[in-house]
């Protein structure tokens, strides 16, 4: 058989035009995460988000500046400026410009120029993370932002991580759209034989997708099985929740208990995982990651090996993913399609609502 | 004078566009040495032929399997999967592929769907090499294989190595049909003063081309004249024949003899020579190499000496078509003109040929 | 206010495209230094100059030679080959080229081919640089060459030095027409805070554009101070005259003094800096210098000093355009945009004069 026909191929070509991929514009107007709360400190930062370049700074009543990180006299990246009094000075005339991004000040003449302004984004700081409204700061909508209140209670024990993506962002939230995956690429991690295989269901959703699979019984990795004692054999219920929240959040929600033990006697372990992709570039990724347990509360050492354990599936995740771009980047166009099959179908819903998005942003 | 006259460089420039270089599509329909029979193991070995990605492998069966090596449904390269019984699965969703790159598993469903396969490419084996059919695979045409029977018969004792060249395979086919630059590029290897100057035949056939150089008498490097003994001054006959012989290959058959003897009593020394490019991308190549000789059989620190002493030669080809590469890619279009010598008449047809081969290709 | 509006943004843009920028091609009818005088030997020596590669050597009568970089037969790099008797012989085929460019033996064929040459190109010496006329040799006019005297005198002690910018070559003229920035971007080497809004005159003539900026009193930064004694806080004059000479030259003259001294009792100390941008690419450039002062002769001491003080603050130029050029380089073009102030006047004028200098070069 080898390769299909070419009416096939051109079938799934036409398939995946109706898909978010590299290929798409950013969508602007929806929040993303910036930075980790501590990160962004009383000293200037520069990063990329979605293909623009930004310095971000504290003021010294801790309040989070974002801007456009060059100069709109002669493009020199004010990153490269120095912080005084909560105001950014150009390291190269000393143009100065303050939260707003409005020019105060040009050293060289007596009057300061109006409307010499750069780009003010709006941001928030919500549990340990500082989200971005990358459109217009003045349409900044805080109802978009998805309510994630185990990253901010108290009786939630939380680590979080960075990893660098080198991958566009929709084949992130793809990926996380997908359990079937976790036999394979997350073998030798925290997948098992039996989770490719388990019955799912889906809910597809306007904006909302979500993927349910109950694993039950199963033998639980290391990972869960130490800091929930359900190290048996086919001890464990592991009931599993993944969904896309919004372009800058997909939440695992996992639940552990003994599947041995009648219902109303069995302690539930519950994880929480936020995953927070924002866009680099069209072909790299920020990956900030939050995860939460409510049991084994005030033990560093269980945080350490759960921490651990998790970044090692979570990197296997960011290797494939950059070996997916590789291959897609260097596969001549007309030799390029992919089939979908019944499990790709949320990921497939996500993809053409994120593809929606952006054509409806991109009208006049 | 200085630069010509712009009717002389826009000639040139019109004379080039009659013959093949980097921007000329690959030939699809030949074969191409893959690797070195020894490369391919019972491992998944990724390569890039013709600005295609490939995995190869060999079956427990000791049959050589090459594939597209990007998964149809994901874009995973396959060769970041697993080999399992003599079939890949893909390291994402565990996607399953047989010899012939039919996908037969799709784990997370119960039935694999028809049609979703991937290109399989014909291979065949012959001495030290595979070779690869690049185009379809049922068109593979092994007629087209140019003979090597001294690469597999046991009285010629070989040696073989491989070379990356970052230029176009094109360069290295005009490189080795030309022998006059074996003075100057190799003036410091296997090259002597007298090489340039030798009287030559050249052949120009359909697709046949070679160049005849009788230089008689010389005095012979230390490459040849240790193993030979032929080590006087203007002591040996140096008779080289030098033919393309088809995209893949390029064979040099030289002999030597004492010309100072008569001619039946005088032992003739012979050697061959088969380079093989196979293109990588536009602007590199794999240079597979195989050298044989029918003297000093059984003679392992002959071999060793005469191996090192080529391949020093063999790596100033590749370091001057970097140069000429560079050059190439660096000078703006209309700067760029090539003029022909006399004895470029053979690479002239030759890169003509290449060039006709490709444009019959390419017709729907 | 942030942003400023569309109206105002594309005034901006506008404004811009009437002035040069790494978008506009090289200005070839023109001298620019092509190497200090001491690095062209009896050796061959590669150098891209304005987007050209180009080979020099001394002849052995001590002629400077500039030619095409370029076998015209196969491309080889000519810098690759060897210099024999004042001509190059090509490293692949043996091609030999006089001083003039002119193909004089091809070692293949008994006659050398008419008409096979490359380019040549006007060099002259001045003091320790070589310049070289970009345009046709017949055209080069050395009336156009700045006169720079103190280059050549024997009464002004020099010192030499080379940069490499990755940055296109018009906004280093920008920054040396604009000394409002040195009271930010050499904050820490020679700038101080009193120069930006210092008075200043400016002289904007055909292809002559030039700042004048008196600094008075001013206390002088060490490079300045140590050398001319002129220590106190308060105590100098700096006088300042920075000039944009021609394409290949931007010359400053800096003359000190003891402002509290009668203006016939006080000792003069001048310096002079010959900037010599010649570009390479589009986003890169040669930058050399040359300084002089007119005191303390016979000092190697301060010498040393004085250049190792100045070749910190050209670091800050060279570090700070190439963040310039990187900004500008990863800004969409829709949100690319640059205001100017008024103390920008000179250089927007020398950009304007630069592009028309391009288009008239353009004309047929």
């Amino acid at each position: 058989m080898t390769r299909p026909q070419h009416a096939i191929i051109f079938a799934a070509q036409n398939a995946s035009q109706r898909m978010a991929d590299r290929h798409t514009p950013f969508v602007m107007n929806d929040w993303y995460v910036a930075a980790f709360d501590e990160e962004i400190k009383e000293q200037l930062l520069a990063r990329t988000l979605l293909g623009r370049r930004l310095v971000f700074y504290r003021t010294t009543a801790g309040q989070v500046v974002a801007l456009e990180d060059r100069c709109p006299h002669r493009s020199m990246p004010l990153s490269a400026g120095t912080l005084e009094q909560d105001t950014i000075v150009c390291g190269y005339h000393g143009l100065r410009f303050n939260t707003e991004g409005d020019c105060i000040e040009v050293p060289s003449q007596d009057t300061c120029p109006k409307n010499v302004g750069i780009r003010a984004y709006r941001t928030v700081e919500r549990g340990a993370v500082v989200w971005i409204w990358m459109g217009e700061a003045e349409q900044a909508d805080l109802s978009k932002l998805p309510p994630q209140d185990w990253m901010e209670e108290a009786h939630w024990e939380r680590s979080q991580g960075y990893l660098s993506l080198q991958a566009n962002y929709v084949r992130l939230h793809e990926n996380l759209l997908d359990l079937t995956h976790l036999s394979f690429l997350h073998a030798k991690s925290f997948g098992t034989p039996d989770y490719a295989k388990a019955a799912f269901e889906s809910e597809i959703g306007d904006g909302q997708f979500a993927l349910l699979r109950n694993v039950v019984p199963t033998t639980l990795p290391p990972v869960w099985a130490i800091p929930t004692g359900l190290t048996g054999p086919g001890q464990a219920a592991r009931i599993v929740r993944s969904a896309f929240r919004s372009l800058g959040l997909h939440e695992v929600s996992v639940t552990f208990y003994d599947c041995h033990l009648p219902e109303n006697e069995r302690p539930q372990y519950r994880i929480r995982t936020a995953h927070m992709p924002t866009p680099e570039t069209a072909t790299s990724t920020h990956y900030f990651i939050v995860h939460g347990r409510d049991f084994a509360q005030d033990d560093p050492a269980t945080t350490r090996f759960m921490h651990d354990q998790l970044f090692v599936a979570f990197q296997e995740d960011v290797d494939g993913l950059a070996l997916q771009e590789l291959a897609l980047a260097s596969t001549p166009p007309e030799d390029l399609y992919e089939f979908s099959v019944a499990a790709d179908a949320p990921a497939i819903a996500m993809r053409r609502y994120v593809l929606a998005r952006q054509q409806n942003e991109s009208q006049p």
